[in-house]
Parts: structure tokens; C-alpha cells; sequence
């Protein structure tokens, strides 16, 4: 037995005796229970401290490479801390509005800058480790692919870990402090705070600094992509950490804990006479995800044995990865069905069954997302048109991503009405939790992306050897699928999330009914879509601005530092990076007023049953928009992939030039207005629940 | 006073005693009332006639013109032979199926079929004009630029008012004959079974044809637009008319009888006291409308004097025809509120406000249309981004695109709430016949662009003198704003109409509450959401391998037909006719078939509340779309214009080729996907309601 075979079976071990005392937890009282998952969310963390301490003894290569990955990690370090500048500002005003306006004063204001400030601490952890292992991952391709994708798996888990053990850390002890609900919503308000800036803002940035290098580098200058000499290269690769590790760990953080939350409150209602019990369920359901994840994760081996070719490897990396996953789900379940057979009374199947379909859903999207994003028929298809001028792409390409939308609103729709059926809006709830409950291994191997995105950008910057970066590009092949898996995830999640809120705001706002019979609910509707519109619009328009200006700049900068182009000259990678931040934080603050202004005029204006509307309409409108966007653009990208792959007569062809243009416009439909519209659904239905006790307090009183 | 003066002032005067008896028609017996519709109706038809018997009698210019007039007419006449073939199939079927199931048997099924054929009748007389008139105005060009814009607007009166005389006198005789109201329901159904055929299968057409020509033409062979050695040239002539005329007409005689009836429907239940009152009070606002109509294109005149500038000209054009606009609009606007203020005895205020709204809604979104697609600040922004590439042109027009849809949204949110507030459900159809009541002058305003179109194409192609060609681009350029104009009304007015569906479905189907705390109806939301896309990726797809078989088929007879190139031999005009017929009929029938299973699904399968939620889904998921095709599409088109005139490098410029794509990637989503929404949202309504009793008798028997 190997000794990391050995530490495996040492970590399952525990992980699985902490399991075993949760779910038989029942006999204990309350606050046993919530110490049982906050030694769950303990385990979790400290596996991710354990495999820090691996990483960080890992050497992270040439001197060369530590230049460029210190660049990267200043530039993402500049970025982290301007937004959380302005975020800082923000939620001090918002914090002081809530300790005004909402009961309990002024402890929902506490729990809100709780939740900024837990998950601003996360996304820095995760964004730190990024920076300092992709280097190591790029070093370790020195020796085999199988250590690289150790590395880079590892470090994966490292982020994934700490963003989950960490939520469900300080919302289990926060739940122990305060027992009023309204602090709770408060915490997950501070979490979508900070999904908004980083999600909306970090995929603003990262799409300003990419198209504006790629059009004066590729374009203008005529130098490869990823070349050091470009200016905003350095903005390029730190927007994928700040896009794919800062904006989607947030935005899932974020559905995460509000999906507790929102089963933890509708728990309350639903189970009223079993007291907190309600409120508990929730919350170890999460501890036993913490824990199926752990096992899961720890099931993903880099495969021994010698080099093969690159489709064998890429396929043993998926299989590797699939495993992981389909035990973590697998362990998932039947600890689940233990847990609610042994602490629920009635309801067992019912609420199992919720689970399970909030589970499947986020199974299926994944297949689906993949065979529309993907190598396969519709990809080729727009391949093959590409060869008829972009044109004819683009048109292809909005049509596939039309097309993939079909299926998953479907499976959605399902899903709703079956977690309905069993167990009412706490149903819809569960069903989320039911979803999120293994991010920590799905945001694992998300993670695990964007990293060897990077690595192998700095194998190209430093010049490492062809066979290096073959390894690298080969770990990042697989990176873009499991990417584009959770971006589908992440919409559904984000879906699901939204219902439960849905239902969180007819339970806290009192409404039975909110009928499409009553001119308020449609004027609701509308605004909602109109809202999704609008959002949308805004962020493109900001990706559009930015551009220009890192444009403007990376010109500047070949016309006035000499010898620049010659590569004697090292330009000001920071002026760039600093630029796009400044557009980025510009062009999300009107959206984000936006977001959260127009529900309270709706609620303030209308009543409470518009602001439903407005809800749903956003959901409803906004939900196929974003998988469209998201998945046209993924298309795009691998369309130009499959081209420059030697197809359709590869790269230099007339199809490869038409695929780079259907790529370009990919590029900010899916990095950033489809993940933008994630937050758009979710922050709406927050503000809603917020603004309640405001909105109903003006039907009773006025 | 001219000999055309005196006419005017004859018709004039007529239609002021024909409005003035049917305002004080409240004196009278109901079959007189309906008696007073009817001869409404036979005023608007005899001035239509009168004008078809001066358009005949004009030359219809040179040889050449003869000639190639004929290739477009039979172009013509083959599309709309085969499309009514299958079209009497499916009628058939149809009828069948209501005649089976739908009480009063078979008396809906002769509605339908009534419907289908006056629709059919209809847009077969306004295509047979619009093909005669084209070569007239050319040659009326030749004499002067005012000379043609009387032709061209004349003929436009011709198509406008015998579509509507012909509906409103088919509709009133046949409330005469039936008074069961499922009947009229037939008929409304007939008409948008002849809009799904014209509009979605004339969408399909016209793109396959135009992008098919412009792909071999333009870029493989290298030979000018309108060339007649172009093989698919007459097939893209004939589209014009197939997608601007025959489609667009149906479309808006579809939105104009559906409102209509929706508001005799609810006037019935709403007003049941007045007993069948409640009914005649829309037919008679309809009236008013075709006699304010009447009197507004009068005003419309060529105006006199000598050439000016190509701007002064232009001017001049829109200065008439907006007065046309203004005085139909005041003189319906009194005309209405006397009539309301004589037949009811009470909300005459209320009721005149409903008017007011659906009227205002659609002069309002006119100017936004206008402001987001015309030579203003988003357009001329576009058209300096296509500086920089395809990409990013094509990025900035999406983002247009969907800030176009804001306001709109916005206006047909207020409307519906202000017109629910002071009517209830049948304020919302009263608001929808206030929008459409002068059809006729806005149908006169629609038709003049394709007229125009095609002159310019004639002119083009008969190498008629510059001068002359020029003329006929000026008129054109006019014709492409009310074009964009009559786009957004025709979307809005689906708006509307759908509502007005909705409300009669909730009629109907004795719905009191669809509440989206229901799960039904947030699956029959999300259905309908999911349809939309499904729906708008269908055709897409058609248009795509449309044009793709046009492609073939031109190469093929570049190859095959020798002396083609040099201009020697005569292509096969009528086989890709033939082609982009076929295909624009296989691709139509799956989306239209869909769309009357799927509420039959969900009805049967779910509950009438969740047919009440596709409804709304559809019509909220399909609204923003269609506007931000139709305006994205339109703004790419003017932004290409912009730069060919001479801006940002002009003609043959790095910015001019990227506008190209923009253009050709906006063709599809103006002219097809865009109209194509239009009907979905306005046919799933009329399923639901005709399904309604099947629905009921279900859940009160099952």
C-alpha cells in the first residue's frame, strides 16, 4: 500500500465514522445535531488545510515561470482587492439600511455582513490557490500528466472544500446565535452581495481584458495568443482565475447556502410542530453532502502506467473524474434516505423523493449541456458551416444554443411539479438542497479547470517543452468540459435556487395566491422579463466598453514603450489588469442598483403579488437566455476547436477565420451576460424576501 | 380642384355619412346595427376596387419590365398554389377534428373553414396586387419621383383596405348567421392557420431564397444583388412579396379579427345584461376604424412642386404619410368616444380609456422601433464597432437588440393594468381592437415598402436610367422605416392580442385563479417558455438547410447551364422557386404541429391552469425575443446602409464587410424567427381556447 493509497483510506475512514454519527444522530438533541455538522464542515476543512500543506511544498518550477505566475497572482490580488473595496462601501450601506428598516434590528444587518464577509473570505482562498497552483501544475507536467493532474485535482479540491466547509461552517454556527430566520436570509443576502460583484464584475473583467488582447495582439499585431508581449495577456489569465475561480465559486457558494437557507425556513413552517427540527434536517443533509463529497473526491486517482495518446488520456482522465462523482452522488443518496428515515416521522419517501429530484436534475442537464457544447452532431454541424463564411455560423450557432435549452427547462419543469407534489414549496426547497448537497466534490473538478487553463499558459509563456505543454493542453481539453458542466449546473442550480425563494417569498410574504387572472401578477411578469432584458443588455454593453478601453491601452502601450514589439521591453501587464477592473466595477453597479431597486419599486408601487410576478418573469425569461448564451458560446468555442483540430480544413482556412469570429461573440454570451443572468434570478428573489416584511407591512397599514 | 381632388373629396364625404350613421346607429334594431358594418365594410371594399380599376389601367413600362414583372408574379403564384395546397390539407384535417369534437358540431368546423378561406382570399388579392403594381410604380418613376409614390401608396391602399373590408364583412355576416360564439372562434382559427402558413412558411421562404442568392451570387461568383443571371434572383424578388405582403398581411389580419372577436366574446359575458350589445359595440368600433382609415389615406398625396434633394424627398414622404397616420388616428379617436358615449349606458369613460391605451401602446413602441433600428445613436454606434470586425459588430447588435425590448415591455405592461383597471378582461381586448382599428391606413403604410422594394429591384434589373433608379431607392428607403415600423406594430399588436386570448381563454375554460404558487401552472409557464425556443430553433434550422439547398441548386445550374455567366443563357428561375417552397413547407409544419399539440398535451395531461401558464409563458418568453430579433436584425441592416453611405470607409472597407455579416446573420432573426414568434404566441391562445371545452369536460368528468 502506497503511502498515499494509505492517507486515503485514512481520510475515507474518518469521513465515513463522521457519516455513520450523522445520520444516527436523531437520538441527540438540537444542539448536538448542529455540532455534528459543524465537526462535518471541520473534517472537510481540515482536509483542505492537509492538502494545502502538499501543495504548497510542491516546487512551482523555473524561474521563468515563477516571473509569470507572480504577475498573474498581482494581477488577480489587484483585482480581489478593488472590488472588495467598492464592495466594502457597498455593503456598509446596505448593512445600515437593513439595521433601519428590518426586524430583528439591527441583527439581519450582522448576518448580512457575516455573509459578505465569509464568502469574500472564501473566494479569496480559492483565488489564492489558484494563483499558486497552476505554476505547480505546469511543473509537475514536467515529469507525467498523471502527477499534473494530482496537482491540479488537488488544488481543486483545496478550493472546493474550503468554499463549502466554510459556508456551512459559519451558517450552522450563526444558526446557533440567532434564531431568528430573518439574520439567516441576511447571511445568504451578504453571499449574493458578493456573487454579484464577483460574478457580474469578475465576467465583465475577464471578457474586456480577452477580447481586447486577442483584437490588438491576434488581429492588429499579429502575434500568437498567450504571447508575453502582449500587454494584456496578464489581464487575459487572470481573468480566468477571476471568471471561473472568483465568479463561479461565488455564484455557487451562493446557491449553496441559499438553498439551506431556503429549506431551513420553509422546514420551519412546514414541520412547525417538530419545533427546529424543520430548520435542522436542511442543514444535515448538507453535513452528509460535506462528507459523500470527501469520499467521492477522494476516489479520483491519477492513473499509473505509461503515456498513451491523447484521446486515452483525456478519456481515462474523464473516467477518473466520472467516478468521483458517481460515488459521491451514490454515497450521497443512501445516506440521505438514512437520515431522513431516522429523523423524520412521516413525509420519509416523500422528501427522499424530493431529494432524489433535484439530484437528477443536475445529472441530466450535464449530459445534455455536453452533447450541445461538445464534439458531437450539432458542434460538427456548425463546423461545417463555418466553412460558409461566419454568417451562416452565427446563425447555426444561435440556433443550437436555442435548441439546448429545451430539454433542460423540461427536466426543470418535471422536477418542480414532482418536488411539489410530494412535499409542497419545502419540497421545491429540498429539491435544491437535494442538488447542491455535492458541490464540494462538483467544485472540485470545476476548479479544476480554470488551473490547468492556466498552466498551460504559463507551459506556453515559458517555453516549456512540446511534450509539457501537449500534457498541459491535454489536462485542459478536459478542463472545458468539465467547465462547461458547471455552467450548466450552475443555471440549473441557479434555477432551482430561485424557485425555493420563490417559495421562501410566499411564505414570508403571507401570499396564497398570485393568479395570472390579476393585471398586477402580469404587469409583474413583464417587468421581471423586462428586467432579464435589461441586465443583460447593461453587461454586454460594459464587455463592449471594456474592450475598447484595454484596446486603447494595449495600443498606447506598442506606441509609446520602445521595443515592446522586439520583446526587449517588458510592458505594464498592471496598467491593464487596473483598467479592466475599473470598467468591470463600473459597468455591474447600474445593473446590480437596478436588480435590487426595481423589485422594492414594484413591492412599494404594485403589492406584493406583482413583486411574485416579477420573480417568476425574471426566472422564466431569464433561464432560457442564460443556457442559450451559455451554450451557443460554448459551441462556438469548441466548433473553432474541432476546425483547428484539422477539419474542415483546419487552422488557417477560411472555416477556422469564420470560427474565431463565431468564438469571439461566444465569448462574452457565455463568460459573461449567461453567467451574469445566475445572479439576476437569484438576487431578485432575495430582494424580495427581504423586502417583504416592507411590502406586506404597506398592505396591512396604508 | 383637380379631378383627383374632387374623387377625394366625393369619398370623402361618403365616408363621413357612413361614419356619422353608424355612430348614431344606436337608434336602430340590432340586425340594422350589424347592417351598418356590413356597409362599412362594402365602402372600404369599393374604394378599393375603384383604385385597382385606375391602378390597371396604367402602363406597365418596357418589355423588359413586362417580362421580369411576370417572373415574379409567377414566382409568386407557385409559392402561394403550393402553400394552399397543403394548406387545404391541413385545413381539412383540422376541420375534421372540430367538427368531431367541438360544440356546436359541425357549425365551428364551417367557421374555420370560412376563416381560412377569406384569410387565404385575402392575401391572395393583396399578393396579385403587389405584383401588378411593382412594375407600374417603376414605370411611374420614369415621369417622377411624386408620380410613383402615388402608384406605390394607392396600391398599398388597395391591398389594406380589401383585407380588412373583406374580414370585417365576412366576420359580420357571419355573426349574423351563427350566434353561437364558438363559431366566430372557427373563424379567428381559420385565419391563423392562414398566418402560420404565410407568415412562418413565407418567412422561411424568403430567407432561404435571399441568403442562397447572396451566398453563391454575392460571394462565390462575384456577380451584384438583383443580377438577373442570379438564378435564385426572382426567387429572392418573389420572397418580398411572399414574407412583406401575403406574410405580414395575414399576420395582421390574423391580430385584427382575433381582437375583434376576443372583444365580442368578453363584451358578451362581460355586458350580458345588453344582451347581444356587449358583442356589436367592437364590430362597430371596428367600423369607425375602417372609415377613419379611409379618411386618413386620403390625406395622403403626392406632393407637387419640383425635384429636390434625395433628404428633402425622403422628408416629404414621411411628412405625408404621418399626416395620413395622425388624421386616421384623431378622427377614430372622436368617433369612438361619441359612439361609446350613444350605445353604452354606463363606463363610456372607462371603456374609451381601454381604446385610448391599446391605440397609444402602438404609436408609442413605433418610435422606439424607429429610435433603435433607424440612423440614430445605437445604429451609427454599430456601425463604428463593425471597425472593428464582425465580432464585435455582431455583439454590440445583440446588446441593441435587447435594450430595444425595455421599453416596449414596459408600455404593454402599463397598458394592460390600465386597461384590466377600468375594464377588466374585456378592457384587454377592448385595448387590443383600440390598437389594430385603423389597420387599413396602417396596412396602406406596410404594403407601400415591398411595392417599393420591388420597383427598385425592376428598375435595377431593367437598367432603367439612373435618375429613374434612384427614385425608386428613395421611395424605398421610406419603405424600409415603415417596414420597421410595421414590424413593431405587428409584434405588438400580437402582444395585445394574445392577452386578449389569454383573458378569453379565462373565459371560456371559467378560470377564476392560475396562481404561480400552483405547480401546474409553473410547469405550464415553463412549457411555455421551452416552446418558444423550440419553436424559434425550428425555423432557424429552416431557413438554414433552405438556403442551403438554394446554394446547391444555383451552383448547379452555374454549372450545368452553359452561357449562364456570360449572360447568354436563361437560368431556371421557377426550380429555385420550387426549392425554397418545398423546403420553407417541410420546415413550417413540425413548429406549427407542435404548437397545436403541446397545449392539447398539457391540458390533457396537467389541468387548464397549466394551459392558462403556457399561455402567459409563451407570450412573456416570446415578446422579448421577437422584438429583440426583429430590432437586432433591423439595426444591423441599417447600420450596413449607414456605412455604404459612405461612412466609417464605405463601400468595399473592412467595416462594410463586417456589416455584411451582421446583415446577413440579422436577415433570418428579422424576417423569419421574429414574425414566426408572433404567431406562436397568438396561436397557442387560440388552442387553449378552442381546447377549452375538451379541458373542462375533463376535469369535471375524470
Amino acid at each position: 500500500m502506497t503511502q498515499e493509497t494509505l492517507s486515503k483510506v485514512i481520510w475515507g475512514g474518518i469521513a465515513l465514522l463522521f457519516g455513520a454519527a450523522t445520520i444516527f444522530a436523531d437520538r441527540l438533541g438540537l444542539a448536538e445535531k448542529r455540532w455534528m455538522v459543524v465537526a462535518a464542515s471541520m473534517l472537510v476543512l481540515a482536509y483542505a488545510g492537509w492538502q494545502t500543506r502538499a501543495l504548497l511544498s510542491l516546487d512551482a518550477g523555473t524561474e521563468r515561470m515563477h516571473e509569470l505566475a507572480q504577475y498573474i497572482r498581482e494581477g488577480a490580488q489587484t483585482f480581489l482587492r478593488r472590488e472588495y473595496q467598492v464592495l466594502a462601501i457597498f455593503a456598509g450601506v446596505i448593512a445600515l439600511l437593513l439595521a433601519v428598516a428590518i426586524e430583528p434590528r439591527p441583527w439581519v444587518a450582522v448576518g448580512y455582513l457575516l455573509g459578505t464577509g465569509v464568502s469574500a473570505l472564501a473566494s479569496w482562498i480559492g483565488m489564492s490557490v489558484a494563483v499558486r497552483s497552476n505554476t505547480r501544475t505546469a511543473n509537475a507536467a514536467r515529469n507525467s500528466w498523471a502527477e499534473a493532474l494530482g496537482v491540479a485535482f488537488a488544488s481543486g479540491t483545496i478550493m472546493g472544500f474550503a468554499i463549502v466547509g466554510l459556508g456551512m461552517l459559519t451558517l450552522t454556527l450563526m444558526t446557533m446565535i440567532f434564531t431568528d430566520a430573518y439574520v439567516w436570509l441576511g447571511f445568504v443576502f451578504g453571499a449574493t452581495s458578493v456573487a454579484l460583484f464577483l460574478r457580474v464584475g469578475g465576467g465583465i473583467f475577464t471578457k474586456s481584458a480577452d477580447v481586447g488582447a486577442d483584437l490588438v495582439g491576434k488581429v492588429e499585431i499579429g502575434i500568437p495568443e498567450d504571447d508575453p508581449r502582449n500587454p494584456a495577456v496578464i489581464a487575459d489569465n487572470v481573468g480566468d482565475n477571476v471568471g471561473d475561480i472568483a465568479g463561479m465559486g461565488s455564484d455557487l457558494y451562493e446557491s449553496y447556502v441559499s438553498a439551506l437557507v431556503a429549506a431551513m425556513v420553509l422546514g420551519l413552517s412546514t414541520y412547525a410542530a417538530l419545533g427546529e427540527t424543520g430548520a435542522i434536517v436542511p442543514l444535515l443533509l448538507g453535513a452528509v453532502g460535506l462528507i459523500s463529497s470527501l469520499i467521492g473526491a477522494l476516489f479520483v486517482s491519477a492513473p499509473k502506467g505509461d503515456e498513451t495518446s491523447f484521446e486515452e488520456q483525456v478519456q481515462k482522465v474523464h473516467q477518473t473524474m466520472n467516478r468521483g462523482v458517481y460515488i459521491s452522488n451514490a454515497v450521497f443518496l443512501v445516506a440521505a434516505y438514512l437520515l431522513l428515515a431516522n429523523f423524520l416521522e412521516q413525509d420519509v419517501i416523500a422528501v427522499f423523493l424530493c431529494v432524489l429530484s433535484g439530484l437528477a436534475t443536475g445529472f441530466i442537464i450535464g449530459p445534455i449541456t455536453e452533447y450541445y457544447t461538445s464534439e458531437h452532431k450539432p458542434v460538427i454541424g456548425m463546423a461545417e458551416s463555418a466553412q460558409s463564411g461566419p454568417a451562416i455560423l452565427i446563425i447555426d450557432g444561435l440556433a443550437v444554443g436555442k435548441m439546448s435549452t429545451v430539454i433542460p427547462i423540461f427536466v426543470i419543469a418535471v422536477a418542480t411539479v414532482v418536488a411539489f407534489k410530494f412535499a409542497g414549496l419545502f419540497g421545491i426547497a429540498i429539491a435544491s438542497v437535494g442538488m447542491m448537497a455535492n458541490l464540494g466534490m462538483l467544485l472540485s473538478m470545476d476548479c479544476y479547470g480554470p488551473i490547468t487553463d492556466n498552466a498551460a499558459g504559463i507551459a506556453e509563456m515559458a517555453e516549456l517543452d512540446l511534450v509539457v505543454r501537449e500534457r498541459c493542453e491535454m489536462l485542459d481539453t478536459v478542463g472545458n468540459s468539465t467547465a462547461a458542466l458547471a455552467k450548466g449546473f450552475a443555471i440549473a442550480s441557479a434555477a432551482l435556487a430561485a424557485l425555493a425563494w420563490l417559495a421562501t417569498y410566499f411564505d414570508t410574504a403571507n401570499i396564497a395566491v398570485a393568479s395570472i387572472t390579476d393585471p398586477q401578477v402580469i404587469a409583474g411578469l413583464f417587468i421581471g422579463a423586462m428586467m432579464v432584458y435589461l441586465f443583460s443588455a447593461l453587461t454586454m454593453k460594459g464587455v463592449g466598453e471594456g474592450a475598447f478601453a484595454t484596446v486603447e491601452e494595449v495600443r498606447r502601450q506598442f506606441r509609446e514603450i520602445p521595443g515592446l514589439l522586439a520583446g526587449t521591453a517588458i510592458p505594464d501587464y498592471a496598467r491593464c489588469v487596473d483598467i479592466a477592473t475599473i470598467h468591470a466595477l463600473h459597468s455591474m453597479l447600474l445593473p446590480g442598483i437596478l436588480t435590487i431597486l426595481i423589485p422594492l419599486a414594484v413591492g412599494l408601487l404594485l403589492n406584493p403579488e406583482a413583486v411574485a410576478g416579477l420573480l417568476a418573469g425574471s426566472l422564466l425569461v431569464g433561464l432560457p437566455l442564460a443556457i442559450m448564451m451559455a451554450n451557443s458560446g460554448g459551441a462556438w468555442d469548441n466548433a473553432k476547436k474541432y476546425i483547428e483540430a484539422g477539419n474542415f480544413g483546419g487552422k488557417g482556412s477560411d472555416a477556422h477565420k469564420a470560427s474565431v469570429v463565431g468564438d469571439t461573440v461566444g465569448d462574452p454570451l457565455k463568460d459573461t451576460v449567461g453567467p451574469s443572468l445566475d445572479i439576476l434570478i437569484k438576487l431578485v428573489g432575495k430582494m424580495a424576501v427581504i423586502f417583504a416584511p416592507i411590502f406586506t407591512w404597506i398592505v396591512w397599514n396604508i
